[in-house]
């Protein structure tokens, strides 16, 4: 039976605040039991959450943007290997039941609009007034903004249970 | 020698308003000898932009996210078929020297980030405060906010001639 | 610490000996601690390695061509969403520590090339005399045919340990 | 309405006949008014193929599996930019109406077998006999070997013409 996984999208590029949130995210995510998928790569978000998913016991799949394994975080258990640079955001989170946004920049601004374009749900921390309005204004029931780790894990939650937060 | 390329990116569910702006700035990128490209779908601003592009005698080629041609707007010239889905947005804005965004929907805006992300000028038309706020504080230098197809021409031209606008 | 991944790859529409081959070498695969990767629909060689890495009690990844997992064999643990069709096929290969052709077909055949385009080893079983001519003229060090799923481990665990086969 | 497209899939190592048969193909495909699709890069059948059209007066189009265009051919007129490395080459296949594969390597024997996944014909030139004999294995009514540029070309105008070649 296919197991849950969620996505945790942010970027290489993070603040110390930012890092401990995806650090807590990834142990969260894995005490859940839960899959964790990451772009894969070992900088800012994506090395933060990892590393709190092993610290919790969890599996972590790491999708890579590269030809090889050489950018690989290692705190990922299994990387698929695309060879397609940003396009593999997409496969992130089309492969993610649910994708949470940690912090924000171009790659990860990418991956919140090409999940609600393929109608998942996306949590959203550490994002600016003007995100949370403009991706309210994409998808304003698929968009939700939250502001702990906790809260994410309880939409989460919600969404696996419902396909709909409340 | 490699002719230039630009794309207008736009959703297929457009406003009337952004349709009749699409379809100037394809007449207007046809009539500076620019191939336009665009998503390829017979929808919204892509059909518009072809519309217009064909008007002026241009050249326009489709990028088309399916398996086959079945969806193709008739007034695209060269289709290229990537069986990709969303991921062929990366493809588009690669494959433009410059981006033009008329218009919002998650598909724009993943475009929009996926160029940002490659170092790509974007000029942007119709869009909300929060999407101009929002796409600023992302890349500050290279998201630019113009109201008219006149104005984003001149962008475009000097973009191309300096790499850099004013 | 990345896990070994071994990517079994062969045609939905397999003969009995194919499948019976595939779910020993399921087997085989998961026996050694080493995760399964395949292609992910229910047909064929991929529904028949997933069956007998599970009865082995291994890890299964199944690298789907469609935007969702309506296809998605039931044997199959993580499923990864690409929505690109047969373009998946890079990143199944490209995702294998080594890869395994059970069967052929056009799928199978590209996935076959597209390895040792990368420089990959491929240890080809069930391959009829004119294919193991041809693949041994793309890459006479690099495809390797073998008689049974035993010798194909034995292979594989020569290439990982080596880089090379004897 | 859009144009027809064939497609020369070919090695970047290429023997001097090989080069001779593709720069003649390039010639006769831009001849009969069709646009001429390669791999894009400056190198063996992919040079040479874009070169023979650009004597012919042909329009060129390159789908390159880099990030940027620093290894596209100099004869390309229109460059897609895909940063998809070898996946691309299922894009080259699906957007071309006729895929004509002139010599051999892995990346030339995954666009034959992409092709003939897809359903397409394919025109096989300067290929083994072993070779000839694996893909007539494969798809037997789509995989046409013949010996010169002008059979080729034959070829292809019946299955523009038929769909289906006597």
């Amino acid at each position: 039976m296919k197991k849950i996984v969620v996505g945790i999208m942010g970027p290489g590029n993070a603040s110390p605040l930012e890092v401990q949130t995806a650090r807590e995210l990834g142990r969260c995510i894995a005490s859940q039991g839960w899959i964790l998928l990451t772009g894969g790569c070992n900088s800012g978000v994506m090395t933060a959450a990892n590393q709190g998913a092993k610290e919790a016991g969890g599996l972590t799949l790491g999708i890579l943007p590269d030809r090889d394994d050489r950018h690989l975080c290692p705190h990922v258990d299994i990387a698929i290997v695309t060879d397609m640079g940003s396009a593999r955001n997409n496969i992130n989170v089309l492969s993610s039941d649910v994708v949470v946004a940690c912090g924000m920049g171009p790659g990860t601004a990418s991956e919140i609009a090409l999940a609600l374009k393929a109608g998942k749900f996306v949590i959203l921390l550490h994002l600016s007034r003007a995100g949370q309005e403009f991706f309210a204004q994409l998808a304003p029931e698929k968009a939700i903004a939250v502001d702990t780790p906790a809260a994410a894990v309880d939409r989460i939650r919600e969404i696996l249970a419902n396909g709909n937060p409340k």
